[in-house]
């Protein structure tokens, strides 16, 4: 059984370096001008040596960005192959128009023009402020200057290179054996910072050194980031530039088929896990963690369905925030989501300890479930005992006064 | 065009007299002791002196309280008559299991013991702290001084006797003029305070003198609540109490059948509006009323589940509250809403500025968005531009650190 934050006792090793940890990879990152500060790295450049295998997952909000419109077109055009991924921070090149649109097509051309392949083999992701224009002279520069500064242990500035007001960079890697041989899955993100007033985005890469066939990565990436990148909420916002790649070298020489696909899930699985639960802890305002599992329910739609309603309460999260063990806002977010099942038959644990049974509150447990949520991780279990033994957990932050402050200050 | 705390030019003639201003209606309350404070009113009852036509709307939330069930079941049990309403504040008496059932028929049984009619002629709602059992001995001995109170001039007394952390009673009343003659429509609600952890519920009661069908008083009820109180969020969260009921006591003369059916919905939708408007004023930590209005959408409800997307989006309520012109959180709120429309067509204007059209902002505007959002009273007005002439208002309030500090103070 996963722990709060999602780990099991059976994690594949970590390693070091991040997304170029997996053989066959190169990250070049420079500050090229669009974040104010100089020393702000804001552009990176993630190379592989050869053609990679490639998949990608886009937001789903009508308004998408120009780096996502360009990127999802140039994944469907080859197929699933790719050399590349430009990424800028700073700047979301969002609602920006035809000319975002050209900007977005120049980053791939000028990032394929600097090594040789097809505008379409370069992916091109942004994030940043909403409704600006992108400084394309200074990207196409920083573009060129990074190419220079590929290296294969580039992985950790690259990491930097894509966070917007982040408090921290995501990155992570794991080592997984198989009989065939090892091979390393790598990867890092970004959160949805938005200290900045119309920050966007989540952006998560991964980078894996096994060999897997386009269509194959793309159901293993679709698998792992339903109960990672997607079971995660810091205020239930979609926004215009969310983007998921991963990319596979082949480089280890272990090739993933229907036998050794599982490795290749658990390695995603286990990088995409830590990068989303991190995403939630640096979470705009967070101080707290919460996983909220739901079981007992008739279906793991059911079971998601209840449990991203709890974990998009404010009722719930601002309690949590107290480290109040308020039982009955959980029963009435979880009555509320939609899903049908027997209140008298549904239980609420909190840090382990049973608050709600039988339709009615254990109140002399509630000071041992208040002791828990002082932590800095905590758990809400709930079952529907709905006659089912489908779960599910997201994860999501607490909600602060500072979330207010940090999305309330006038834009400047 | 209705304004955007939703008068509009017509409104009909305001009244005094709140919930007791439509003849052949009594209320008398008082403070039986189920909140702490010596001179705070927690109990009412609503009479009518004659059996009335009664209808009401429930939570969908599964989480139901004990009143609710028993108000439920006595509606279909006479088919939509009643004499009474009983109701409590500061207990919500909800997750009180079998023990809340047998308190939630007893508060009907001894209200129409005292007023000699039928138990199921007595509706029954509480609002306050959940999972709480009712101190049920004083709320039978504040029944039986409540009757001896009762007086036609009681309204304002029953909307306070209804507040929990409300900071104002809400109570309105109109008159409508007809070629049969006139009558009058009545009102009171309270919100979701919420301010002590796990306080539940929106109540609303409206009453009257027309004579009506309990049908027709059903669907015209229904029709109201639409755009009124159903077209309110504060946080989003639906509680385990919700109740609307109205009463019609006929005591006019005036009858309602097809061709008076308008003016009993405008009187209806007047008192209601006033109502609902009011509830998030009075919501937590609010300091701005926000009307989110849609228009151009395909069907009604494109339009209001858009509006309810922007209306509940935490960033566009922060950004309210910090008098920030954001219009591209309410472009990438409205393109998470799951209706399918062309952002290209879509246009936003905050306070009738202009600010988004043809994909692109129009920053020169923003200083004068900005100065509308310094004041209490805010307009977001969107449209789809998807071909339709469907429109819908949902009213909300702005997301503030009070509503934090509020909510996530520990439960004392």
């Amino acid at each position: 059984m996963a722990d709060a934050a999602g780990s099991t006792a059976a994690a594949p090793p970590a390693v070091a370096g991040g997304v170029t940890a997996p053989r066959g990879f190169q990250a070049g990152s420079v500050h090229c001008g669009i974040k104010a500060a100089a020393s702000a790295l804001d552009l990176t450049v993630l190379v592989c040596d050869a053609p990679a295998s490639a998949a990608a997952l886009f937001t789903t909000n009508l308004a998408q960005a120009a780096p996502v419109t360009v990127s999802r077109h140039h994944v469907e055009r080859t197929g699933g192959a790719a050399r590349a991924v430009v990424a800028n921070s700073g700047c979301a090149n969002a609602c920006t128009g035809e000319t975002g649109l050209l900007h977005a097509r120049r980053m791939a051309e000028e990032t394929a023009a600097a090594l040789g392949c097809a505008p379409e083999q370069v992916l091109v992701a942004s994030t940043g402020v909403i409704g600006v224009t992108l400084p394309i002279d200074r990207v196409v520069s920083g573009i060129r200057q990074a190419v220079g500064r590929l290296s294969h242990s580039g992985g950790a500035e690259a990491a930097r290179a894509i966070m917007t007001t982040d408090p921290f960079p995501k990155e992570h890697a794991v080592r997984i054996d198989t009989a065939r041989g090892s091979f390393t899955v790598g990867g890092m993100a970004k959160g949805s910072g938005m200290i900045e007033p119309n920050m966007a985005t989540m952006l998560g890469f991964l980078t894996t050194d096994a060999q897997v066939p386009p269509a194959l990565l793309r159901t293993a990436l679709q698998t792992a980031a339903r109960d990672t990148f997607n079971a995660i909420t810091v205020d239930g916002e979609c926004s215009t530039n969310d983007s998921l790649v991963a990319l596979a070298s082949g480089a280890s020489g272990v090739s993933i088929d229907k036998d050794t696909y599982p490795a290749l899930l658990e390695g995603l699985l286990a990088v995409s896990r830590e990068l989303a639960v991190a995403i939630v802890r640096g979470g705009e305002g967070a101080t707290k963690l919460i996983a909220v599992t739901v079981s007992g329910g008739q279906s793991v739609d059911d079971a998601r369905r209840v449990a991203r309603t709890i974990a998009n309460s404010p009722l719930v999260k601002t309690a949590v925030h107290g480290a109040d063990p308020n039982w009955g806002r959980i029963v009435a977010a979880a009555g509320r989501s939609g899903v049908v099942f027997d209140i008298g038959r549904m239980t609420v644990h909190v840090g382990g300890t049973l608050l709600f049974e039988h339709g009615l509150p254990h109140d002399e447990a509630a000071p041992r479930a208040a002791e828990h949520l002082q932590g800095r991780t905590v758990r809400i279990d709930v079952s529907l005992g709905a006659g089912g033994t489908a779960s599910a957990t997201i994860w999501t932050c607490d909600l602060s006064a500072e979330y207010v402050r940090i999305n309330g200050e006038y834009r400047t």
